[in-house]
């Protein structure tokens, strides 16, 4: 599955002009972004080539044009009948940075996870930045360092990109919009229209984790807790998941809206119920007590690494083995599909009471990824 | 090259959800968009549905997860040997409308045309949107249909999208990042590797028109002038170039920085020489005389609708007329590569002077796209 990355002599003329442009003295010398390294210039090359480049650094990046070739046409020979997924994801997070990640992790996670929960085998990523005036370099170079982190756990490569500035106070330090393109290998069948009757629900891990901790690194709250971001790739997990159970019905990342948003979706269009069990969905006690608290119900909280998927009842138990050797301990079965109530979310409480899971309203948290 | 949309049951099932909707009561009623929009929840969909599906609505984006399935493993089958191109921009220009154009058809152009000169036939699109609190419902669905128009004129499939919303304050109305997805056709080699000694540098059209009607849409200048974006696909045009040169050398837009800088990476990317001839470039006289009036070289003004080719000697009428039969008739040969000096751009002056163009320093521009 590995992308073969294409070296052309432009790639290697790229590259040495840029390896010539190190050595004459290799380092940015600003120390905050100007509106002139947005400009397309000679600015705007030395951004690039200082920051980016010398982090990204990898054949695709020193093509030298703004468009990247893929070595795809490979791959799809190696595995003859794939389909390709494509996904795209804007991130306005505030603060940039927060216990657990950053901007760029999410840029890189989110977009990997949109293409790993569609059954997609993650490739190739795009990153354009817009940055705001006045962001220090030191800042855009640690997010950078992190994304090409995030990048290589993930198994993507970073394949093309962009750069804007906008004046200060247009826009809120940086703001990052990730594509990226997946392989899903032939046969592979998931959607709403696989559910099931008796289906059961898998959630990957504890659930609220990064909205609670993106609200805790804001400070402005009366209260205050340790609480780290789930932001990880789940592609690893859902791959082990496939592969043990590859008629998995559907997946999903929890992350907008939460787990009760994407329940009420998968409800609404498959037209069936889902039950809930609120004793089974795992929840961190510390995450618990800070929703309690603030009167936030976690099951609306946005998750940046746990994703759901809906696997047949009789391999439910391999299912969540499966997801649970890949990396996700805490993995949990939380609930099941049934033929009514139609086209609702209920929970089942712990006293054996039910209520019903409606839909996200308005916003308790913006800007939470 | 008509890449076929995929209507899987899934598309079918949130398209009867959409159709549910619509038939409801289907209309937004916000007149602005608010935070809420941007939180993934009730009024999120709202806005999709009214304002982005109704307009863009292919099977495409009905598929109801964050990533779309691109048929392309079918088109790969019809064009063995194919490459993909992947490319990303994001746009920022203040003001989002302007004269010839918006910034809706300036993301889906953009990208386009990094696809188009990098050889490849532009299949699908992803448009990310960042809303700033407060924009007008009515502007918002005014750029979808322009962007709608733009993805029809240009033969791309807008496949997948996002849409984040930051508080009033932290954005500039609107910003959109595009990624496109195109194939390459077996066989095509187009690089900074294959241009030669004695090559014709091709522009596509007028120079400068995209900058300097943004900078008269600011309205900040002591001069006005009715000249207008340049803004358009360049698709067609790299195609019937292709078609009737397939040897053209190496293609690229000219956007931020404009000519003078693409023709600087050109002649730094090669080691050679090139050799502009100033009477030759196309620069329509309204805007020749704003430039003269601001005392800004039309060489450094960006285009978003006008790309420069390599093209050998001996076939370089035979790309001039391809190009202007194609729909660009203002197109002209500009100038040629030579072997000295080495790495540097030349312009020869109307008088027989000749003067450096050096790579743009600073921002004479900045935001024009």
């Amino acid at each position: 599955m590995e992308p073969k990355n294409r070296l052309n002599e432009d790639a290697q003329q790229v590259n040495n002009t840029i390896a010539r442009v190190r050595r004459r003295g290799g380092r940015l010398k600003d120390e905050y972004v100007t509106l002139a390294h947005g400009a397309g210039g000679k600015a705007s090359a030395s951004l690039l080539q200082h920051v980016f480049f010398d982090e990204y650094g990898n054949d695709l990046l020193g093509q030298g044009g703004d468009s990247t070739v893929l070595d795809l046409a490979l791959s799809q020979q190696q595995h003859p009948g794939a389909k390709l997924a494509f996904s795209t994801d804007s991130y306005v997070v505030n603060p940039i940075e927060f216990p657990g990640g950053s901007i760029g992790e999410l840029a890189i996670h989110g977009t990997v996870n949109d293409l790993a929960v569609a059954g997609a085998v993650p490739q190739f990523i795009s990153v354009a930045f817009i940055l705001e005036e006045g962001l220090p370099i030191e800042t855009l170079r640690r997010l950078v360092q992190q994304m090409k982190q995030a990048a290589e756990t993930s198994g993507v490569t970073i394949a093309t990109g962009d750069t804007k500035v906008v004046p200060k106070g247009k826009g809120d330090q940086v703001y990052i919009t990730t594509a990226g393109v997946g392989l899903i290998p032939e046969g592979r069948e998931l959607g709403f229209s696989q559910v099931q009757v008796g289906d059961r629900i898998l959630v990957s891990g504890p659930i609220a984790d990064h909205g609670m901790s993106v609200m805790m690194a804001r400070g402005d709250l009366a209260i205050d807790a340790p609480i780290e971001s789930d932001t990880r790739e789940v592609a690893s997990l859902t791959h082990a998941l496939l592969q043990a159970v590859p008629n998995t019905r559907w997946m999903r990342d929890a992350t907008r809206g939460g787990v009760a948003t994407v329940m009420n979706e998968l409800a609404e269009t498959t037209g069936l119920g889902v039950v809930l069990e609120d004793e089974a969905i795992p929840v961190r006690p510390m995450t618990r007590a800070a929703c309690d608290m603030l009167g936030i119900d976690p099951l609306y909280v946005a998750n940046e690494g746990t994703f759901l998927a809906v696997v047949p009842q009789e391999r439910a138990d391999a299912a969540l083995a499966a997801v649970q050797q890949a990396g996700a301990p805490e993995a949990r079965l939380i609930g099941s599909i049934v033929e009514k109530p139609e086209a609702c979310v209920v929970l089942v409480t712990t006293f054996g009471g039910t209520r019903m899971v409606d839909k996200l309203v308005g916003d308790p948290l913006p800007r939470i990824c």
